[in-house]
C-alpha cells in the first residue's frame, strides 16, 4: 500500500489535513465575526506541529505584510529573511468551514439546491463566495503572521465541480504544486457549479475527504469546539466522550472506549444527536477516510489535546489523559 | 475570421473584456488604499454598460450580503429577487491592476525575479497574494454591490503559470463556464509559478491580452487615471492626447490622430516617457491585441468617456467631443 501511494503521487506524502471547524474559528452566535483568539492559538499551534523536528526558529517572521487597520505603514523586516527564516516544507494542508460566514447567504437564497436561472440564487451564489473567501483570507493573514506560507485556494478558482452534489471533477495538481513548492493551501467550503442541479455548496468535510483519499496523508486532523464526538449532545451532562472508534473494512464503526455497557443504545442516540448536530455525519466522514488506513483525530481545537493531534505524537501512543476522540481503521 | 472564431468557442462571443487600471482603483500615493469614490463610478458605468439593451430595473439588487463594518445585520431583501431582477448574462470579463496594492510587497521581496528557496521571496509571494487577493475581494463586493454577478477568481488558484515569465499554462475553461453561467470574471495580476525561475508576478496586463488572444471579445476597455494615451508625460503642459493609433498587420504602429507634423518625433518622446511611466508598454500590448481585429480604448475611468467605452458605442462612430485613446487595427 505504501508503495502504491509513493508510485502514484511520487513525490513525498503529505504529513497532515487539517479541517478548522467554522464552530472553532468563528463565532457561531454572530454573524461574521472570527473568534480571533481561538484563530491566533491554532495559527500558533498549527506553526509548533510544522517545525517539529526542525532547529526552532527564535522568531516568528510574519508574511502578512498589509497595511494593518489605523496604521500607515507595514511591519516588514527584509534584513530578517535569512536562509534559516522559514518552516521547512512541512506538508501540511489546511481546509476550514464556514462558520457564521457563508451559511446565512447560502440558506437564503437556497444555492446548497441548485438552480442559477433563479435571480435568487444567482445572487446568493455571488454573496455566498464574497462572505467565505473573505474568512479565507483572514485564515490565511493569521497563519501568514504565524510564519507559515499560506496561500488560499478556493475551490471555484481551482475549477472544482460537483454532480449530483459530489465531487465530479477537482484537479489536485495545483495543490500538489503548491505543497512540493514549499507552500501550506489553504481551502475552503465553497459556492461551486453542479453538473446536474446547477450549483450547491462543497463542505470543506467532502473536501477534506476527497484530498485524503487522493492524497494519503499520514493522518488527519479535525479542530471543533468540543472535546470531541459524545454518544448525545455534548450539552447534555450525561454526555460520554466516546475515546476512540474503531472501523472496519465494510465501513461499519464501534465505539471501542469507553467501553459502553449498550452499543445499540448508543449508536441510537448518536443517531438523534444527528438531526440537530451533525455527529454522526461526521462519524461517518471520519469513518471513511480510516477506513483508508489513515487516524483520525477530532478534538477541541487551541487545547493541549489539539497540539498533540496537529503534531502527529499519538500516532504511537495516546496517552490517558488525552481527550479528543481517535478513529482508526481496525483490520 | 467570425466563423472561425464561433468553431473554437462553440459559445455566444464574449463583448468585452475591461482593465481596471490599479491607478484608477486605488490611491497610488497611500499603500493600500482604494479609491472607493472612482471604484463606485466605475461598477455603476459597469452596470449601466451591461443592462444597455435590456429593460432597466428601477432598483439595483445588490449581491454583496456581508455584514458592513459596524452593523450586525446584512442587507438582502429576497422578495426583491424577481425573475426580471438580475442583469442578463452580459458577458463581460474584469481584469484589475494591483495600484498600492502588492507592489510594496512584491518589490521588497523581488518575487517578479523569481528564486522560491529563498525565504525571503516566499515570504514576498505570500505576502504579495495576501494583499493583491484582498484588493481583489473589495472589487467583487464593489461590483456585487451594483447588481453584478462577479465571482473572484485568482490567477493562482486558477492554476495559471508561466515560463520565462510569459504564459506557459492558463486553462480558460473555468473562466468560459463562469461566463456561460452568467457570471462575471474578476480577475487580477497575482504571483505565480513560473517553470524557469520558480515564480513571478503575472501582469494584469499580460492576462489581458491573452484573454483577448484566446476568447476575442467585441472590444477591450482600458481604464486609467488619465484621458488615454500621450506623446510625453502627461504632467507636462504640451502633452498631446493621441486621439487614434493604427496598429498594421506586422504590429507596427503610427498615430493617426491629431495629424503630428513629425511622427518619428512622437515615437521618441513616447519611448522616452516609456522609462518613467510604461506608456509605450501599454501601447506595444494594445497593439497585440489590437492586431487581432480587436478594437482597445484607453480612456479615464468614471468619465463620461469612459462610460461610452464601456458600452460598446464608439465602436460604430467617434464622436468629435469623446476624449480617449482608439488603437485599432488597419489591413
Amino acid at each position: 500500500m505504501e508503495e502504491e501511494k509513493q508510485e502514484k503521487r511520487q513525490t513525498k506524502p503529505i504529513r497532515c489535513i487539517v479541517k478548522l471547524g467554522g464552530a472553532a474559528i468563528t463565532c457561531k452566535s454572530e454573524l461574521e465575526k472570527i473568534n480571533e483568539e481561538n484563530l491566533k492559538i491554532v495559527s500558533s499551534q498549527l506553526r509548533q506541529a510544522m517545525v517539529l523536528g526542525q532547529s526552532p526558529s527564535t522568531k516568528v517572521l510574519g508574511m502578512d505584510w498589509s497595511k494593518r487597520h489605523g496604521r500607515s505603514e507595514v511591519s516588514c523586516s527584509v534584513d530578517d529573511f535569512g536562509y534559516d527564516a522559514i518552516i521547512d516544507s512541512s506538508r501540511f494542508i489546511v481546509v476550514h468551514g464556514a462558520g457564521s460566514f457563508g451559511h446565512f447567504q447560502a440558506c437564503k437564497s437556497g444555492v446548497h439546491k441548485g438552480g442559477l436561472d433563479q435571480p435568487l440564487v444567482k445572487a446568493g451564489f455571488v454573496a455566498t463566495r464574497i462572505s467565505v473567501t473573505a474568512l479565507n483570507l483572514e485564515i490565511v493573514r493569521a497563519l501568514a503572521r504565524e510564519g507559515i506560507a499560506s496561500v488560499g485556494m478556493s475551490p471555484f478558482s481551482c475549477g472544482w465541480s460537483t454532480c449530483e452534489r459530489n465531487i465530479a471533477s477537482a484537479d489536485l495538481s495545483i495543490v500538489a504544486k503548491a505543497i512540493d513548492s514549499g507552500f501550506i493551501p489553504v481551502l475552503h467550503g465553497d459556492a461551486v457549479f453542479d453538473g446536474l442541479q446547477g450549483c450547491t455548496i462543497l463542505s470543506g468535510d467532502v473536501i477534506i475527504r476527497h484530498l485524503a483519499e487522493q492524497l494519503k496523508p499520514e493522518y488527519v486532523v479535525f479542530l471543533t469546539d468540543v472535546l470531541g464526538v459524545y454518544d448525545r449532545p455534548p450539552v447534555d451532562p450525561n454526555a460520554v466522550l466516546l475515546r476512540e472508534i474503531a472501523v472496519r473494512e465494510d465501513g461499519n464503526w464501534s465505539v471501542v472506549k469507553p467501553v459502553l455497557q449498550n452499543s445499540n443504545k448508543v449508536e441510537t442516540t448518536v443517531a438523534a444527536h444527528d438531526t440537530t448536530g451533525g455527529m454522526s455525519t461526521k462519524i461517518t466522514e471520519a469513518a471513511m477516510i480510516a477506513r483508508l488506513g489513515i487516524d483520525v483525530y477530532i478534538v477541541k481545537a487551541a487545547t493541549s489535546h489539539s497540539l498533540m493531534a496537529l503534531s502527529g505524537e499519538l500516532r504511537s501512543n495516546i496517552p490517558d489523559d488525552w481527550l479528543g476522540t481517535l478513529i482508526r481503521f481496525v483490520s
